[in-house]
């Protein structure tokens, strides 16, 4: 029996599509609906490739269109990263259709996330592995969400250890960094998987291969999607790619494989440091500031990646 | 021979009178000048503790005294922290006069640099260990010594763990961050040694006890000094004393005891980051930002503790 009902607030993205076969293929897991937002491709982009996706691998979970730019009017988006997951946001693989001929859910994202939420009370963990911006919609929408939801787990940050958009920042949270902080600092449950453990979390070719070799024809197609991906990886990883947002994926059904470390978070919204996740860990003192009566979230500090690792390769490979 | 020509840049404060002793009794070091900055007291109390311990310690170096506040007219300084170095910033111990009867040097301690540097072309070391006022001040008067210091060695950031002021900033540097900035930014070599490694420098009670009754006089009043800071700390530390700015002065010395990072290094001056230092580490590559074209500096990560500690007892003890 599914466990757990998730949420998937994703811009796909090579990595989304991982977390999102993760998702609907781990026994324990019950995907209730997936909630495009833009990141890794423009919005229109994201959302085709959550239908294509849904479409190509039998996922019962609806999809909803979510935001096409970040909450703050003066945050302009600038030229999605094609270079890390090509032109249709899926590692340029072939046989990607321009449109996909099942419809998205008539609400936006963020009301679509609320009425679910309101509808599985303290039931519903949300994945969210993009910009925070259906959250931020969501929680402006409607703040009652916030005693309802089980928990946000999210793919974004970066706490102790560089960025990737900039030494300060994660791309995930500096592609919106109001709305981050709107979800960092809301009463609910936020465990935070940045990039002090994503980073540490690798998917060689040789094992994408296996994967694809026993899963048949869905972690074929994951596995075709990735080459791209994995190219694009080479200047910092040998041979293969971070599996960023499984791993939040991963701590949905096995918590027990990561460290948290406690802490009120806000992400500085201003100068060099714009999009820059700050905790202030539990038991220290510090003069009047910022984190002061913001609740305690979770930070994932440490992971135990060979276990992560394993679990991916084996809920993708269908075992 | 002295072999290091050293500058002190120092707003004492306890372990900057730790520091002070250290320079003036180790007999490779050359202590050529001391320059006072506000801080961890007033600029008149920092001043006139330098003048005194100089007069205390009979130190042949000359103190000039330097600014009372932050570069920019903005940066308004509240009180002084005399609840970590006492009302007299020498840890409330008696016997400091309310004024001294040496004069300092006539000229600004920012001048009394350049004057110095320029008198001793790649000759001096610049040990930093409050606000980087003074020395932002010498570089915006004479942008030539750049090319004619030999290091400058600050304590100061708050790189890969939390500051000790905000959850982002240490309080040298949030306490000038604009003079930070420049300090990082300018074409000469910075070695910064912060929290990072300064936390895990400590100077146990017993230990300051074996240290003034092998040291004589003016180690038994350093010690006396100290017992308020360590009162201080027990918040933080069972029974010691962090060594923050005796670091700097050992790295002087015994370099081969830092393990160092290189990577431009810029200051956080907005928002909730303020006072951060955020260094781009050598060789990740990044979107174009604020550390481009900056110099390449040395951040310390790993610190040889007990070598050093041993270190700082020898000198202080005289041996």
């Amino acid at each position: 029996m599914a466990q757990h009902k998730v949420i998937f607030d994703t811009d796909p993205g090579v990595d989304d599509a991982m977390a999102l076969l993760f998702l609907d293929q781990h026994p324990d897991i019950d995907l209730v609906g997936i909630t495009s937002v833009f990141g890794n491709a423009s919005i229109d982009t994201t959302t085709r490739n959550a239908l294509f996706l849904k479409q190509l691998w039998a996922i019962d979970a609806p999809v909803a269109r979510g935001a096409g730019r970040a909450v703050h009017p003066d945050r302009v988006e600038g030229p999605p990263p094609t270079f890390v997951h090509g032109d249709n946001g899926l590692g340029n693989v072939a046989g990607v259709p321009d449109s996909v001929d099942i419809a998205p859910d008539p609400r936006p994202a963020a009301q679509f996330i609320i009425d679910l939420v309101r509808a599985n009370p303290g039931e519903i963990s949300i994945v969210a592995v993009g910009r925070m911006t259906n959250l931020a919609l969501a929680l402006a929408l409607a703040p009652d969400i916030v005693g309802l939801v089980k928990q946000v787990v999210i793919m974004g940050g970066a706490f102790d250890v560089p960025g990737n958009l900039s030494p300060a920042a994660e791309a995930n949270i500096i592609g919106d960094p109001e709305a981050a902080d709107s979800v960092m600092t809301a009463d609910w449950k936020v465990v935070a998987i940045g990039l002090d453990v994503t980073h540490k979390t690798v998917m060689t070719r040789a094992e994408m291969a296996e994967v694809a070799r026993i899963g048949g024809p869905k972690a074929q197609f994951l596995s075709d999607v990735s080459q791209f991906y994995i190219d694009f990886y080479q200047h910092i990883i040998a041979d293969g790619m971070f599996v960023h947002d499984s791993c939040a994926a991963v701590y949905v059904v096995a918590p027990e494989l990561f460290t948290l470390r406690r802490g009120a978070i806000r992400v500085s919204c201003e100068g060099i440091a714009v999009g820059q996740t700050i905790q202030k860990p539990d038991g220290m003192f510090f003069p009047p500031g910022p984190w002061d009566g913001m609740p305690s979230q979770s930070v994932c500090v440490e992971i135990d990646a060979p276990a992560v690792m394993s679990l991916i390769k084996k809920t993708l490979s269908g075992q």
